[in-house]
Order: structure tokens, then C-alpha cells, then sequence
């Protein structure tokens, strides 16, 4: 008996979920005496409580097709989450009668670490509550931090992003310092793990490299460092410095945050990358500094083909597992060659799932703490493999336009919040 | 009779002033029976003074032509240009002896405004001291500020790079607004015009759209961009703004640089996008920033297809200037029709090269100041038309990697400086 798909996107986003996405609608269709209509819950999780869903039936194949090289969160994504069901079982409660409404036999949450965890919450409370529903998680994230897969979609092409990019700018730096601009701070993203730092690591093949990684998992050291900037001009003539964003000054003090004069010398209520450039200059060097911020995650134009395969292949997969009557588990990657880099598909049951952070091995990080070591070019270089250009039309990439029907609201309003 | 040719890059690079210098090498390769060697300024004009000056005729032309998708300068740029003949003789007399002792009978200049007025200082100077030397300049800024020519190469690159980021970035935006981030902040470079906040203006083509450009050429007013990013964000939900480094708050003075707490709110050492972001803060709107920096300029991953080809065109009619005995003159683009777009090269008198920034006119600009109008968009969407995507090898761009063998050198040590 056919039943509905819902599907949620949850978080920040990247520029592969919309090709999870993909993944999951295209696959439904194929099998259209099993499942029904698929929806997408408009801003995640909160979207399902409104009972706001978009009804897909109605869009043009051609623009859902699309998706798989739109970046963003074509259906609106949620920063916030379900509490518990114990702290708040109306959350849940509602929830539970809005997928009985809307006839959801299938619920395929698209999220990090946290999600996975919301949906074994779910997936438990709707089997006390009598509902007969499949639960499946798509894992998401660019800070590579879900220990429980190979990869996360999404780290894959922000980390082509990041080594394409300081690849780049390293021939700009190199031209201009002989007169000018000696050092260029790149801050990224990465709040509890140097991922996307370590990621930059691969824009050079040399191992005595003008590029210095400041990891979140590396406490900082200003007259460490300050030595180490002074020696990577010294020999290069310029320096590149890319550092996470969760970058620490002290135990649990982040720079970015540091307020007082100890460390940087002034107050700033910018980001780490000005207080870097700001300590670099006081070391007499000329220097530009560059914060990437959202483009990392974005820049869909610049993916890696590995990833986008990964992130659709993922909802693909999840759809499957529904079809064949497996429930509670998080899609995830295992690897089986580095080289070449071969990879399948598995599920790891959601209540497997636990919501740590995973760091940058220490095996990843060179001895003096600022470069990656071989193992970890190994592990990241498959994942940033292939080019995806979305089509361009006009000079311009062209994304998914979509119509974003809501469904019928059914219920009564809903007047609770998530915070 | 075979003399050779000496090329010298200026100021700050550029996704594709190394296409220029390619048209240069491989047009020059082309007439052996007219020219000699190429040889290239190491560090630009600094290089030429210090006799630093690399041998192309010893690099592997495949190598050469990769120069076409190599990103940065690739022989080394330089900040600092000549002083006047008048103020300082001695820079004009160690040129003009350096060109001699390596036979160099024409002398390629490829840079902004400035560097122009030098190349016609150094023909004027070459002729007076009898030296029979051809000066062609190639345009080159992504600033697009130089009045004689429709375009400067580098700037459609640059303008694409933006243009694409923003179109990719708003679908992020878009999909974290329902419940965070609601306002993106974007600094760009233009230090005394707006030309790549404009570019901004392309990423959507409606008429209303959820983007504020600030330009250089509009003073900012505090109230007045509050008023309307309050009103962006109401109507649109988010709201992104692209502001121009160069935007003044008051007469003269750059908001990055204001101190005072009149204007911001607080102390800050940092670029113009953490301020704007602390005012879209203060206005009660989760706000996300970065600065591309050097990233606009090195991009060369996104170019425009049509800057490549002009920045090469440039650079293979220079080498075609001085065979047919043409000279001082910089090489400029004039555009034919907006669309299609067609374009020819023409020679203008060094002479009449005024150093003159070219502002982003008033009729490119929305009468509120905060977009971009049709006349804008026509001139503009024709330069950014068109991919040209380097080579990727696991993953990554491939660069020209040079030998960059110096020639040895016949002078005495130069003991003089630039600044």
C-alpha cells in the first residue's frame, strides 16, 4: 500500500544536499506503485510542526532534476531541532499528527550528528505512538566531523573549494611579495574541527611548503607561531596562514572571541582573520587577509564529483532501504581502497549513532602542528576528485526553480516553538 | 634586424594578466625572423633596474602556454613604479642602460593607469637618449577604472567570480533565513570605485531583489541603508549586502578606516564587512560575512571567457604593434556592440593615456544607490560571458610551472631603490 515520503533538510547547508535531495526524489518516482507523493518539510523540522510541506508532485521533473547541482537548502533548512521527548513531548506529539495527516509512511531527515539523533527519537516515539513509519538519516555536514561514515556529503567539494582556492592565491602572493604583500590569511569555517584547515593542506604537493594550518585541535601558541611565520618568509618570501575559525587561544577560550590585549594586542570584535593579519603585520609583513565564510559551502560551481555522487547516491540509498523495509538507520560511506578510491553504501542503525565531534587525528597533523601529514592527503584526496560544473547560462550558473506548492494544511495551527 | 623583447608586469595581478603575457610569447614566437628573445622583468620595473630578467626562449613552450590559465603574475609583480625623469634621472638612465645591454628593442608594459604614464615617460626618455625602443602598453586592473578602454582585462573575471558567488550564496542564505542567518555581508575590493560591487548586481535578474550594493561612489548613510536592509530583510526575508572597500562614510574618510564610534559603534582594526555586520546585528539580524580579497583577483577556476580572450588578444596586438613599427601606445578595447557583444582592439597614444579612475557613472547606478541599472547590466553581462576552465589533475588546477632562468647579467649591481 503506497504511502508518502517526507523529507527534511536540517542545518547549515552545503552545496550537495539539493543533490541528496535529488537522490531521494528521483528514486521514489522509479517506484511509484510503492510510494505515494514526496514532500519536503519547508525550514526542516520546524516546517513538519507547521504542518508546511511542499507538495513535489507538482514541480517540473526537468528543475527537481536540477537540484542535483543546486547549492543551498532548496526547501529551507532549521538551525534548531526537536528537544527530547521526555522535555517536550508536544513537539512529538505534534509531529506524530502531522505525518498521520499527510499519510507519511517514510521520513528520510537530511542532517549532522544531532539529526541522527532526532531521528531515533523519532523513529521510537512514532513505533510507542502505533505509527508504522520508516525512518532513514542522510548524513550532511562540511566539517567532516560524523565519525560514523568515511565522509560527510558536503565536505568533499567545500575542501576542493578551500584547496582550489589557496592554490590560487598563492600565485597571486607569490607575485606580489617581491614588493608588496608577503602574507594572506584565509579563515575557515570549521567551529570544533580543523577539517577545512587540514583540507588546504592538499593545494600544494611539496612537503617544505609556505603554508601554515592553524587547527581547532591545536591549541595556539602567538611566539610559536610568530616563529613559524617569520621562518615560512624567510625561505619562501611569502606565507600563506589558514586557520579554522575554532582556532583556540587558551583551554577553552576561542581567538576569534579573545577580547583583551594579551594575545592580539587589541580589541577586536571581528573574526580570526583580522587579529591573525593584525599579529602578522606587527612582524613588519605586508598582509591581506580573506574570510570565505558561506562561499565554502556554496560554491557549488567549484564541487567535487565525488561528492556530488556521494550526497545523491546517499538519497538514492535511503529511498531503497525504504523500499526494502529497513528502518532506523543513517545512510554512511564506507570506504574499501584509497586507491583508487572505491567506496559503498551501508546503514548504521540511528541508535549506533552517537553525537561526538570527530577531531583531525593527530596522525593527520604534521609533528610541529602547522601542515597535514601523508596519511591525511590520503584520506582527503579521493574525496575532492572530479569536476561537476553546474550548467551556465549568461555567464551565470543556473539553479533549480522550483514552485514550492504547500500541501492543504489539515490541523489546527501549531503555536509552540522549537527554542 | 632581430632585437629582443623585454615584458614587465605591474601593480597588482590578475586571474589573466598571465594570458596577456602568453599572447605576448606566443605571438612573438610566431615572427622569429623579427624578433629575438622574450624576455620577462623579474618583480616588474624592479627586476628590469636590478637587472633580473628571465630567459622564455629556455622555458618549455607547452609550460608557456599554460600561462594562458595560470592565475597571479607569473614572472613576479611590482607595487612600486618609476618616479618622474625629472625627480629621479638615475632610474631612467639604469633602464635605459639595462635594456641596451640585452638588446632589447621593444619594451611591453602590462598594467593600470598609472603604469602607462611611466611607459610613455620611459619612450620619451629611451628616444632622447637615442635608443630605438618600441613601448606598448597592455591594460590590465580588476578594478576596471581606466577611462580609455571599454574594459580593463582581469575585471570580467573578477566580476564573474562575484556575480557567481553571490548567485550561490543566496541560495544558502535563502534556506538558513526561516530560522538563523538572515543577512550575508560581502566586502569587495575597489578602493576608489564601486566597479566590482556593481558586478554584485548581475547575480539575480529581477527587479526587486534582496541586494544592497554599497558603492564607492555613494557616501554611506547609516540610517538610510538600516531603513533599507530592514526593508530587504522584511520583504525578502534575508537580505544580502556587497559592499566596496572603498566606501566612504564621510567626505574622505573610508568607513573600514573610521575609528570613532559615531559611525559603527565600536573600535575596529578590521575590513569594512565586520562593521557592516555589526550594524545588521544591531538591527536584531543574525549576520554572516566574508572578504574574498585576493580570491577575486586569482580566481582563475571561474574567468570569463571573453576577458581571456581580450586579456591574450592584448597581449598577441602588442607583439603586432611592434612589428609593424608602431609605438607608444597602449593597447585598448573598444566595444562595437553590446549584443552580440563584439569588440576590436585599437592603439591609443601613450600620450593621451590621462591617469585618470574611472568611477562607476551615476547612470549605472539606481537612484536609490544601492543597485545596479539596465545600462549597468548591458555593459556588464557581456564581459563575464563564457567558461574557460583550466586543467584538473587529482582534483586540483594545473598551473604553468616556469623554469624562470635569469640571464646573466652584465652590469654592475644596481644600489638603487624604488620608493
Amino acid at each position: 500500500m503506497q504511502h508518502n515520503i517526507l523529507y527534511a533538510q536540517s542545518g547549515g547547508v552545503t552545496a550537495v544536499i539539493n543533490a541528496s535531495a535529488c537522490g531521494v526524489i528521483e528514486t521514489a518516482a522509479r517506484h511509484p506503485t510503492h510510494f505515494g507523493k514526496v514532500f519536503a518539510a519547508r525550514d526542516g523540522i520546524l516546517g513538519i510542526l507547521r504542518e508546511e510541506l511542499y507538495d513535489l508532485s507538482l514541480e517540473d521533473p526537468a528543475e527537481l532534476a536540477a537540484l542535483r547541482h543546486t547549492p543551498g537548502g532548496a526547501f529551507g533548512s532549521c538551525r534548531a531541532d526537536l528537544g527530547t521527548p521526555e522535555s517536550h513531548p508536544e513537539q512529538y506529539t505534534r509531529l506524530i499528527e502531522v505525518l498521520r495527516a499527510h499519510d507519511i509512511g517514510t521520513f528520510i531527515y537530511n542532517g549532522g550528528g544531532g539529526s541522527m539523533l532526532t531521528a531515533a527519537k523519532i523513529a521510537h516515539f512514532a513505533r510507542d505512538r502505533g505509527l508504522d513509519l520508516t525512518v532513514i538519516g542522510i548524513p550532511k555536514t562540511i566539517d567532516n566531523d560524523l565519525p560514523q561514515t568515511d565522509t560527510s556529503p558536503g565536505f568533499g567539494s567545500a575542501a576542493k573549494y578551500i584547496a582550489t582556492s589557496v592554490r590560487e592565491v598563492s600565485r597571486d602572493l607569490s607575485a606580489m611579495a617581491g614588493t608588496s604583500t608577503k602574507v594572506f590569511v584565509l579563515e575557515v569555517m570549521g567551529r570544533h574541527a580543523g577539517w577545512l584547515a587540514a583540507a588546504a593542506g592538499l593545494a600544494f604537493d611539496a612537503e617544505d611548503t609556505p603554508l601554515l594550518l592553524l587547527f581547532a585541535e591545536v591549541p595556539f601558541n602567538e611566539n610559536d607561531f610568530s616563529k613559524a611565520l617569520q621562518g615560512g618568509v624567510n625561505r619562501h618570501g611569502w606565507c600563506i596562514v589558514v586557520a579554522a575559525e575554532g582556532l583556540l587561544c587558551t583551554d577553552r577560550i576561542f581567538c576569534a572571541q579573545a577580547q583583551q590585549s594579551g594575545v592580539f594586542g587589541h580589541e577586536q570584535l571581528g573574526g580570526l582573520a583580522p587579529k591573525l593579519a593584525g599579529l602578522s603585520r606587527r612582524l613588519g609583513f605586508k598582509t591581506h587577509w580573506a574570510v570565505s565564510d558561506y562561499f565554502q559551502r556554496s560554491a557549488r560551481h567549484l564541487a567535487s564529483r565525488v561528492d556530488v555522487d556521494q550526497a545523491y547516491a546517499c538519497g538514492a540509498e535511503a529511498v531503497t532501504y525504504a523500499l526494502q523495509g529497513k528502518t532506523d538507520v543513517m545512510i554512511a560511506i564506507r570506504r574499501t581502497s584509497d586507491e583508487p578510491y572505491l567506496w559503498t553504501l551501508e546503514g548504521m542503525p540511528l541508535d549506533d549513532v552517537a553525537d561526538i565531534e570527530l577531531p583531525v587525528p593527530r596522525t593527520f597533523i604534521r609533528a610541529d602542528g602547522y601542515g597535514i601529514t601523508e596519511s591525511a592527503r590520503r584520506y582527503m584526496l579521493p574525496l575532492i576528485q572530479g569536476e561537476d560544473i553546474p550548467p551556465f547560462r549568461d555567464g551565470l550558473p543556473v539553479f533549480a526553480a522550483l514552485q514550492l506548492n504547500l500541501v492543504e494544511q489539515k490541523l489546527p495551527l501549531w503555536s509552540g516553538s522549537l527554542a
